[in-house]
């Protein structure tokens, strides 16, 4: 039985470093009403959507860096979203830098459309270092600004089917795809700030939008679940990010996707119950996986693997 | 420093069921022969390179089934094929069904340039079912001629990098690429036998091209290796077979790929030094991978993982 839901991935463009949030707020609630009128029932807004994407640079001063961090959602300044979202009955999904208590992580909240907040989630795979490297024109500090998460990868059942979360970099690794897959993911949403540019490995800064929807479209395919995925895109205080917004359907295919690096809706119509086309199939886990042979995926990465280059 | 080498793809056509091994080893040594005046090193062909893919019929006599079995590598009619080999200095890749003892396996070997074998990989991921289903126009029946192989997924120094063995179905498992990559493969070798159609899901027939390159480019990207990915392909006994046999780079750009559905050579001049622009960085494993919350990926499947379709 059909299980049709109309999504949309609302992208940002940069977010300058004096923006107030109130001003993100207010783009964000445009794309919201343009959302509406077209239909859509979730409307996916990037990782880390209020502010600029503060990794990108140093800081040393801790109260310099809170500025960027919500310490409750909603708060005053993001509350005309939850209303503007409650008015029209669309839920969200919304990316923010997360103070709780005295740890600080980079959160992803799924927000049903009655304005409560259905699931969260905390980032695990932060990229990036700890430490300035002043060598390099932006940084890529997460390690140091954000803790790992600590509400494993989560699966809910809303809008009429299971929905997970992941955020930016965790795109990236097949193993949040699967332990997303095995919770029978139907829909994972995620957020991202991805540069244009990396400058440790310069050579293959063309290939920013083919590994994004690369990594995208595999995880859809391999676990069998449509995939709505929301850029921060463009250039923010001298950073380039990628675009790319993008849904894809679980056969792999991106059935949509954003042709700007500014504010921009991708809608599509989407049956939660094509999933059941590949997982019933070519990824029916219980007949095909074979768990007992995949250990070494969760064992401790060890200094005593073996190196890479070896003799001819 | 560089790590050149040259590979090549020997994507077969079809093998009539009333075919020899002598003539698909006479094939295969042309196509080596070819790569020898093209400068290649090593030369993959598919998995169960030498009579028609069988489990695509419905066999109940164990002789009969055993026809398409080797019980010895090097047998009479493969000798002259690593004949040729060490005479040309050439490295191959060869799939082949094994008997060994009273256990039958879909195996894959690496031989080396001097005509000996240093790897050898049994399939894990046998794809299909184990009775005959007789609504189907062809049958998928490898869960009932092979057991599960039970070499692990090895990698090994060869060829001046390091080497690692899958074969068709395997290749859409992110897990198998992981184990591989954990073990620093640098170059994936595999063949597949992969009909166009599956009467399973027809709806996504088209797909099948994409669903190929899409697991190889992820698995290669994700990993930082190169893939030497090889077709049987065509029309074979009343099976079409899709093609697309090709060379991957650690980046996950399709360097060269066939366009035929027939035997032809796939060649590349890679570089397996480039496989640390990828694992130095972003799939820099050390500093990035969270094993210690990847345990459900290595837990049994069980029924008690939630259903697949909730209340809306």
């Amino acid at each position: 039985m059909p299980r049709p839901l109309t999504v949309a991935a609302a992208q940002l463009g940069p977010i300058a470093d004096d923006e107030p949030r109130a001003s993100a707020v207010a783009r964000m609630i445009a794309l919201m009403e343009k959302a509406h009128r077209r239909g859509v029932e979730l409307v996916v807004f990037p990782e880390a959507a209020l502010t600029a994407f503060f990794p990108h640079w140093y800081m040393e001063d801790q109260a310099a860096i809170d500025r960027y961090f919500e310490t409750e959602m909603p708060s005053a300044e993001t509350q005309p979203l939850f209303d503007k979202a409650r008015e029209l009955g669309i839920a969200f999904h919304l990316g923010y830098a997360e103070i709780d208590g005295e740890h600080r992580y980079n959160t992803a909240i799924l927000v049903g459309p009655d304005g409560t907040i259905v699931s969260k989630y905390r980032k695990v795979h932060l990229p990036g270092y700890r430490e300035n490297e002043p060598w390099r024109p932006f940084q890529n500090l997460e390690k140091r600004y954000f803790e790992r998460g600590n509400l494993g990868f989560p699966v809910v059942d809303a809008l009429g089917g299971r929905v997970g979360l992941c955020i930016c970099n965790d795109r990236r690794w097949p193993e949040v795809w699967r332990i997303l897959g095995l919770q029978n993911a139907e829909l994972v949403l995620l957020g991202y700030n991805t540069p244009q540019h990396d400058p440790a490995s310069p050579a293959i800064d063309h290939l920013q939008d083919f590994h994004n929807h690369l990594s995208l479209q595999a995880g859809a395919y391999q676990n069998g679940t449509y995939v709505v995925a929301t850029a921060k895109a463009g250039l923010e205080e001298g950073c380039e990010m990628i675009g790319g917004s993008c849904i894809v359907a679980p056969t792999g295919e991106i059935i949509a996707v954003a042709s700007t690096r500014g504010d921009e809706l991708v809608v599509a119509d989407i049956d939660l119950d094509r999933c059941k086309e590949i997982r019933s199939n070519i990824f029916n886990f219980t007949a095909h996986r074979q768990p007992d042979l995949y250990t070494a995926i969760a064992e401790p990465m060890t200094a005593a693997r073996p190196a890479p280059v070896p003799a001819k």
